[in-house]
C-alpha cells in the first residue's frame, strides 16, 4: 500500500492469469491456447506488411477489421466493435452497460475476471449457483437485474447452452444487456450472433486468441445492435483511441480469410478432445461434457491440487483453481494429440 | 442515446483524435508522427519473429521490455510500467492515483484527453491558465490538490519546463502524484526520469509513438518509484492482463537498441523544426519556441481555421483546435525537410 494510491487502487483484487512459464520444455495445457500455429495467411501478412507504415497511427476505428468481421458474420459494420483482446472488450462493456444501480448477474463458477471488473468499476453483482451438474440454470436469471453475463461455453466447466435457451432468456430479459462471452464457441457451440438482429440488448463477445491461434496478438471483438456498439465506442474513445495496432489488425483480417485452415485446426482439436475425454474416463476421471478446447475433470481418488503439482513435476502444466466447489477439479487445455497422449502417460505414471 | 447505456456512458464526451485520412497523397502534419520509418532493427525483429509463437499468450508483464527500458534509463525493473500506448498508461494512472476527493490540476491548454479521463473516472479537476506567452506557471500548482499532470514539452504549445523548475515543484508538492507526460521530450527537453529516485510521487510517462517512429504499434511506458508502479500494475491487472502483444514488445525492444538511428532521426527533426520556424516567421507567423516535433503558430492577418481549410485543399493536413484561446493557432507537425518545404510553398500560394 502507498499513500499515493487512490482508494480504488487500494481496494482492488487483481485478476491472476494462468502462468506463462519462461522455462522451456513444458507442455502448456493451462491457458487454453490453440496447439496449432496461426494460419499461413497470417504469417504471410505479417512478413509482407510494409513496416515503414508503423511510424503513423493506426486507424483508430480499425475499419478494415470491422468490415472483415461484418462480412464474415453477415452483419453490418456498425454492429461490430473491436478491442485489445476480449478482456479489454469486456472491461469496456462493463463500463458501458453494467455500471447500473441494480446488481448484475453471473454464475458462481465462471470467468474469474468478472468480479474483478465489478470491483474496478464499483458494480454490484449476484452469482446464481450452477447446478450439481455444473450447468447454468437460466431460470435463476429471470429476475430484476442490471445486466447478465456468462461465458458460453462456460469456463472453466466447458458446458454449453443452446440457442433456443438463449432466445428464451432474451425474451424474458428485455430491459438490461445480456453479454454472451463466446471465447470458446468455435469448439462446439452455436454462436448467438444469429440473435443480435432480434434482440437489441444482446452483445456477443469473441476473441482471436483461441480458435484463431492469435493469443499473442490481442484481438477481441463484440457483435450486437448498433446502439450497443455505439455505447462501447463512446467508452473506448474516452479511454484509448488506438487500442489495436496495425500488425494485430493485419493478422486478424488474414486469419478470417483462411477458412479451410480454421476448419481443419478446429476439427483436430475437437477430435483430440474426444480422445482425451475417453482416455481420462478410462483412468477413472469424471469428465464434464465439453464444447470448449479444454476439459474440466475430477478424480474420486486423487486430490486435484496434488495432481496439479505432480503433473507440473513432470513438466505438464494444467490449471488448478482453489475456489470453493471446484477445488477438486482440474481444467486441462486440449493440446495436440501427442500432448494429450503425454498427459495420459504422465497420469498413468502418477497413478501407479 | 440508448436505454441500455449506463449513466456513465450517456454522460461521456469522448476524445477526438487527429484524423487518420484514408485518401492517398496527403502530406500528414496533423498528429505529430515521426516522418522517418522505425529503425532497421525494428523491421528485422518483426520479420524475423517466429510467428508460430503467436498462438500463445504474451508475457502479461512484458518483462523483456521492462528490463530493456530499465537498462536504457538506468532504473530498476520494478520502476517501469508498460502499456498499450501512453494513452492507456495515462488512463490507468488516472484510476490509480487521481481518483481522489480533491480536484487534480492541469493547464487550461494541454492534452485534451485529460478532461476526458476525468469524466470517465469521475474525477474533479481545475485548470490553471497558461500565461500570455503560453507557458505553464508552476506557482499556480502550489496549492492543495489530488494530483498534477502536464505534458512536458506541453502540447499543443511545444513549450518546455526545465528540470530545476520541476524539482522545485516536487519539493513543494509532496502529498499527491505529479505525472509528467513526456511524449515529446526527446525532441528538445530534459527527461524528469533523473528525478524519480528522489521523489516517490513523480511518474514520468513516455511513448514509442513519436521519437521511436512506432505509433502504429502502440507502446507507452511509465517510470517512477516502485510504489507508484505497483499501483499501476494493480489497476492494469484489474482491467486487461495482456495489453502488449508479442510483436509490439519485440519491436519496442529493438527500437531501444538502435541508438545511432534514434539520434540521427531525432537530430534531423530538430533541424527541420529550426528551418520551419525561420521560414514561417519570414511569412509573418508568430511561432512559439518549440521543444517538440511540432510548431504552434498564429498569423496576425490570417484566420487559423481558414488557413487549415486552405492547406487541406492543397493536400496538407495540419491540426486546428476550436477551443478558446487557441482557435487562432495551428499545430503543425515537423515532417521531412521536403514536407516542410511543401508547407511553406503552399502557404506562399495561399498568401498571394
Amino acid at each position: 500500500m502507498s499513500k499515493f494510491w487512490s482508494e480504488l487502487a487500494k481496494d482492488l483484487v487483481p485478476y491472476v492469469p494462468g502462468e506463462q512459464p519462461k522455462l522451456q520444455g513444458l507442455i502448456k495445457l493451462n491457458t487454453n491456447e490453440n496447439p496449432y500455429p496461426p494460419a499461413p495467411a497470417v504469417m504471410a501478412a505479417i512478413t509482407g506488411f510494409d513496416k515503414e507504415l508503423l511510424r503513423i497511427y493506426p486507424d483508430p476505428n480499425s475499419d478494415v477489421l470491422k468490415q472483415a468481421l461484418a462480412d464474415y458474420y453477415g452483419v453490418a459494420k456498425n454492429q461490430v466493435f473491436v478491442g485489445n483482446g476480449s478482456d479489454e472488450v469486456l472491461a469496456l462493456a462493463f463500463m458501458a452497460f453494467f455500471k447500473q444501480t441494480k446488481p448484475i448477474l453471473f454464475p458462481d463458477i465462471s470467468y474469474s475476471f468478472y468480479p474483478v471488473y465489478c470491483k474496478l468499476f464499483d458494480i454490484e453483482y449476484q452469482q446464481p449457483a450452477l447446478n450439481d451438474a455444473f450447468e447454468i440454470v437460466l431460470d435463476d436469471y429471470d429476475q430484476d437485474n442490471g445486466g447478465i453475463i456468462f461465458p458460453n461455453p462456460n469456463a472453466p466447466t466447458g458446458r454449453v447452452i443452446g440457442l433456443e435457451q438463449l432466445r428464451k432468456l432474451l425474451q424474458q430479459n428485455t430491459e438490461s444487456v445480456l453479454i454472451v462471452d463466446e471465447a470458446y464457441i468455435d469448439f462446439g457451440g452455436e454462436t448467438a450472433i444469429a440473435l443480435v438482429d432480434q434482440f437489441p440488448n444482446l452483445l456477443v463477445v469473441q476473441t482471436f486468441s483461441k480458435s484463431r491461434s492469435l493469443a499473442g496478438l490481442r484481438v477481441g471483438f463484440a457483435i450486437g445492435s448498433p446502439e450497443l456498439i455505439e455505447g462501447l465506442e463512446r467508452v473506448k474513445n474516452s479511454f484509448n483511441s488506438y487500442p489495436l495496432d496495425m500488425l494485430a489488425v493485419t493478422a486478424a483480417v488474414a486469419a478470417l480469410q483462411d477458412k479451410t485452415y480454421f476448419e481443419q485446426s478446429r476439427q483436430k482439436i475437437i477430435a483430440s478432445r474426444d480422445w482425451l475425454d475417453t482416455a481420462m474416463r478410462q483412468l477413472g476421471f469424471e469428465v464434464l461434457p465439453s464444447a470448449a478446447n479444454f476439459v474440466f475433470v475430477s478424480h474420486p481418488q486423487h486430490d486435484a491440487s496434488l495432481l496439479f503439482a505432480e503433473l507440473r513435476d513432470r513438466k505438464l502444466l494444467v490449471r488448478y483453481f482453489s475456489s470453493a466447489r471446484i477445488n477438486q477439479h482440474l481444467r486441462i487445455s486440449v493440446g495436440t494429440r501427442q500432448e494429450c497422449e503425454a498427459l495420459i502417460t504422465a497420469l498413468k505414471d502418477i497413478f501407479v
